[in-house]
């Protein structure tokens, strides 16, 4: 990444970093990978953490815990070239500070993300509501301290006021809805509340939502798990019209 | 940093971070650094941004919330080798996974404090509650979102459950409050109330703690901006006994 601007201090005390573990998530690409962690409670990630950290040890005790910080990369970020003012797609087209939000796009390329805990087990920590993408590296995790981290109070700049109208979600026919049981049960995943879940955030990039109706194509898909899940959006309803299987599932 | 224990697994994503600024803290030394940040809410410190990130343009927008994510290295940490499980002072002695822990001792030395903000000036953001030692490197800051991040009901274990029995806190004599107040004003930092809420923590070492009456040394001092705090402990109660300020201030 360059920088803009001169620097006109030198900046001595890098650390590197080595990643403990890697994530597992539903969500295979970046598309429809939800802006912000528990927005889509329903999405499944399970981070896997590597033997040098000898995760049987280091694991002890974070069952007591329901909440978890995930430090991580956005390892798929492409951009070369450090902005210091970010355009939020929640902002409505307007500039900020990248210190006043969590875009991905920052001078160090690193995540934090607040996320439950499904189970610990002897190597990993099945995990709810990530916004993580399948593949990420994950640098620390730390339990989440109610006692200290939870204040209802504290003040939410834009962010806050920023508005989420939440699509409504359907499914084209009662088959899809089959097809979607059967897929949840042979994964044993809860893969409708996550499509549902994720569709309800309208995942589409803000060109796309901001468009007139038959501007662009009209149809998206995103993956989850095995299954491409083909939709497309009208007047404030997300249809699902299709799930695509990599592999044929057994029936 | 070396790990005890097989690395079966080639690591590959090894991340480089940069600092983006640098703590000015209250806090000159390790010793009497609280535990965990908001455990001492007026202990003042300041964020200092690199001229690099663009701090001007990249603080827009941050005076809109309340609090704020620091994420920094432990930089005073001279421990060379990674132990999986970890003993916290609160735990009673014994031992439990360094994940399931907020201990400064962890794979990759990162660390993550959420404190509040005083001020957002044009190059540097002004905290109070930080739990970090003068000259800490920062690597990002982020806003805290309490509409995600805040869940009153998580469920916390051991470090939940844990006691703080809080010291009660006296000053040895009229004079001496005297002296502090004058101090305050001096610095303009509310030094008194940053005394009294270190102390109240016990900030001394367990072995101390622990400790006959007798066996070690009694007196203890610590460092608060240009002052060495001195004080003792006995039967509950932290009495501070003097201020010895490195320059004579001016009276």
């Amino acid at each position: 990444m360059t920088f803009r601007g001169g620097v006109n201090e030198k900046v001595t005390v890098d650390l590197a970093l080595t990643p403990i573990g890697i994530i597992e998530s539903c969500f295979k690409d970046r598309f429809a990978v939800p802006r912000q962690s528990l927005l889509v409670p329903s999405a499944w990630s399970r981070i896997k953490l590597y033997p040098h950290v000898q995760p049987e040890l280091a694991l002890q005790g974070l069952d007591g815990y329901s909440h978890l910080w995930v430090i991580f990369t956005f390892h798929l970020n492409t951009n070369e070239r450090y902005h210091a003012k970010v355009h939020p797609p929640r902002l409505g087209g307007g500039t900020i500070g990248v210190f006043a939000t969590r875009s991905p796009h920052r001078p160090n390329n690193i995540g934090l993300s607040l996320v439950e805990i499904k189970s610990v087990g002897r190597d990993e920590v099945e995990i709810w509501g990530a916004d993580l993408v399948d593949g990420t590296p994950v640098y620390d995790i730390k339990p989440y301290l109610p006692s200290v981290e939870s204040i209802p109070n504290a003040k939410e700049g834009w962010s806050g006021q920023a508005k989420d109208d939440l699509l409504n979600v359907e499914f084209a026919s009662a088959d899809l809805e089959g097809t979607i049981a059967k897929w949840a049960t042979r994964i044993d995943r809860p893969v409708k509340e996550a499509i549902i879940q994720t569709l309800q955030r309208d995942p589409r990039p803000k060109v796309y939502k901001d468009a007139k109706s038959g501007q662009y194509r009209e149809r998206h898909a995103f993956r989850l798990f095995d299954g491409d899940v083909h939709f497309y959006v009208n007047e404030g309803t997300a249809t699902v019209t299709e799930i695509l299987f990599a592999q044929k599932p057994t029936p």
